[in-house]
């Protein structure tokens, strides 16, 4: 199959830039002396979770118990479900604590304890979990700088029931770096802020695994001295974001969505293409270091076009005063780098893998919760 | 099954308001002496399109060309793709010309012309087309004040290959409406450019159904004089969109996505819940009449909440000051309306049809392109 022959709009992934990206990033995790327990979420595809990991099935991350299920029923034995538990979910955390050689579970709160720590008793099963810390994202986590924090560390430690594997942050606020200088900024403090509380809870008599991830800092850190894995996800596509934030070239982008223009408007310089807000996403991308109003999308190789507009399946492309639009012809392929990677893989039931203009293969992601 | 029961989150749609919005729409059409051609883009589903239609498996209208097929085989048999045909989806149109008792397509271009009337010569079948007319949206559509819209329609009539059925516009500009008032201009507007349009193809001895569209202007429309169909869709469910430009009130809402709370945070006044951008969508809703920044949900019953962020599966709802986030549990379940109904059914694999708290159905939305 040629690209040309696919339905659009396609979720293309350029094999080759998928895998130098999970190299680079084996790589890193290998000079950083940390371990890479790679998120799953961007793309959720066994294929994919593969190659982020290299060699062995080891440990990955995902963030939904739909991915744990699929990626265990896979062979993967080591999962990290990295969104606060909720009770409803415990039943089947259990199942994979059974099924899998290790499971964790991700908790911030002492109900949450008392929720594991019930349930785990009732069924006379240990259920492992990481502590979630807030390392400045303001968003789930600790304040690792409270007693709380230590206290609720010591007594999952102390449990019969929880076994307290790690504490785990996600740096979420690089993404609003402006720079790459920014995000390694950011890095370091997530550095810090870890290896600090992680120093806490040592002196406490409490070890655990020091874990912390966001592509931005995985990126950018240069020492990750006091920390045991990380967890970037977004790193295996990467997308306009993290070009417009300074975090990777446009030629790193290993996922665009391919369309066909099924309009076009001379007297208004704009086309109108086959892939709207449910090939897209809404995302309005890196809007903190770009002109207003936002921009959804940019295309392939024609830097005067850009995606000025969404509704449900027509994308609105404007385009550069100058553009001779009259010479575009309706059935005119285009390859739009999307702001936001990991949502917009998500709107695909299936992959479209290339490698140069040829597909070479189909990957489906798994989807609901 | 109880709505406890559900893993979240989880998309909800409330039969009763459901079955009520549909009826309301077949009364309005029957009332404006207009055919109901509803549009199923925001639903997908069979169960959904019946109850749209009434009693009989009557004309509908689709965005994709998988829910043509989806449709098609499940018996409805008059089904306009409502979106400018791009050359390569040909041979499926085709296919459906010869599967359905109807099957329109939709143009707007000359080029889009020859396409089809080359492949139907070649095929030695007749295709059946609407022209898009641009009624003040600027999304799609022909200038219907220009010589060259005539001269398009007068061509696509006369061709032996193509069957010029009718002229076709949405309103979508009726989106950025105020108030209802606003809207039933919007209406009038959309219906006195398609009248006026439809006059002047048959002075010119071409006779066309003349089709009009969007929920905003059929449910603020009071005379549809000239016009022979219309085609909302967003009805079905409506949103908190169509709530804000005061089109319909949040008790016509017919879903809403299930969501527990993850975390509590009662020393900034919020709360994380299992429901994010993967399960409400970015859209960030009516900006024109909200105050900035922009909220992705209200909570049902709770107005006090509003959701403020999105990342992947994290939705951050911010409570007003005096709230006692303190009495929130983890687990607690929440209903939020979404921004946009249409984008935020098409993250769900399923729906979860409800009467009062009980699930009485499953709904399977056809998904891709």
């Amino acid at each position: 199959v040629k690209i040309s022959d696919l339905r659009t709009p396609a979720f293309l992934i350029d094999l080759k830039k998928f895998q130098r990206n999970c190299r680079r990033m084996i790589e890193k995790a290998r000079k950083l002396k940390v371990r890479l327990r790679p998120h799953v979420k961007t793309h959720k595809t066994i294929e994919g979770g593969r190659l982020q990991l290299g060699r062995e099935l080891d440990g990955i991350t995902v963030s939904t118990l739909a991915e744990a299920r699929h990626f265990s029923e896979a062979g993967f034995e080591d999962i990290l479900y990295a969104f606060p538990l909720t009770p409803d979910k415990l039943p089947e955390a259990l199942h994979l604590t059974r099924r899998c050689r290790e499971f964790h579970v991700l908790i911030d709160h002492t109900e949450a304890a008392d929720h594991v720590e019930r349930f785990a008793r009732r069924h006379e099963e240990t259920i492992s979990c990481y502590l979630k810390v807030d390392s400045g994202y303001r968003r789930a986590g600790v304040d690792p700088r409270s007693e709380s924090a230590v206290q609720l560390a010591g007594r999952l430690a102390d449990s019969r029931w929880v076994r307290l594997a790690g504490i785990l942050t996600h740096a979420g606020q690089a993404y609003s770096s402006h720079t790459a200088a920014e995000a390694a900024a950011a890095a370091e403090q997530e550095r810090r802020v870890m290896a600090e509380f992680g120093e806490r809870l040592r002196d406490c008599g409490i070890e655990v695994v020091v874990s912390v991830g966001s592509t931005p800092t995985a990126c950018q850190v240069e020492s990750l001295s006091g920390v045991d894995e990380m967890r970037p996800g977004n790193y295996v596509f990467f997308d306009k974001f993290q070009v417009d934030i300074g975090n990777c070239k446009t030629e790193d982008c290993a996922a665009t969505v391919l369309t066909r223009v099924a309009g076009v408007y001379p007297d208004r310089s704009e086309i109108i293409v086959d892939a709207g807000a449910l090939a897209l996403s809404k995302d309005p991308g890196a809007t903190h270091v770009q002109e207003a109003p936002p921009v959804f999308g940019s295309v392939a190789g024609r830097p005067e076009m850009r995606v000025a507009g969404l509704s449900q399946e027509h994308g609105l492309i404007r385009c550069e005063k100058n553009t001779r639009v009259d010479r575009i012809r309706i059935g005119d392929l285009l390859e739009i780098l999307p702001n936001h990677s990991c949502l917009t893989a998500a709107l695909f039931p299936a992959y479209a893998v290339r490698q140069e203009d040829r597909i070479v293969d189909r990957w489906i992601p798994v989807r609901g919760w």
